[in-house]
């Protein structure tokens, strides 16, 4: 069993929302990496899939969804694992994966508070 | 005086919460665009310097903070524009710049609703 840890792309303490004060060079690089990672259609279909599920979700079950290769398919999982979106985890043949559920909390409250701040809405 | 309006990459009924359920095809080739569009440190700081003030920004007012020519602003702005997330006018000399909370709110729906769901926190 081999626990594949996210990176921890975006610190702890990242990022305020961008409509409260104007963005760091530093966050702003960052966060592209993060967005990057969502920003392709089938990386943005597997975190949905991984998501929408309560549970663990094996890469069987996911590649159904899709017509690519598994080699293809890992290899998106991999970029939203280094990205710090996913956690995986190899048990036996297959490889499972969560959502980390505080990476797509940071996205939202980026683009969230805007409403608030802006006093929009 | 050239109202530059942004071009409607998400539609008014997009989209369901990632963590919700699985984002459809069409949705995530739209939503991919856009978020290609935030993916970019520079632009990344643009939104946010425009989405700051709450006033339109001057294009002269965002050049000081950049180490780039007025075309390379430009053009990242145009991105922004045509994935819809500001609205530019020219005036004169300058193009002024706002965000529009729609599209950041669709953004933020889509990343925050997972935690909600998924009964995270």
């Amino acid at each position: 069993m081999s626990k594949q840890n996210p990176l921890p792309v975006i610190a702890e303490e990242c990022c305020a929302p961008l409509a409260r004060e104007p963005i760091s060079k530093d966050d702003a690089a960052e966060l592209a990496k993060v967005l990057k990672a969502v920003a392709d259609p089938v990386r943005l279909r597997l975190l949905s899939l991984i998501a929408a599920r309560d549970e663990e979700t094996c890469v069987c079950d996911l590649l159904p969804e899709f017509d690519l290769s598994q080699p293809t398919i890992s290899h998106h999982l991999k970029t939203l694992r280094e990205a710090g979106l996913i956690g995986s985890e190899r048990r036996g043949t297959w490889v499972y994966s969560w959502v980390i559920p505080q990476a797509l909390d940071r996205l939202s409250a980026l683009f969230d508070t805007a409403r608030e701040e802006a006093g929009v809405r």
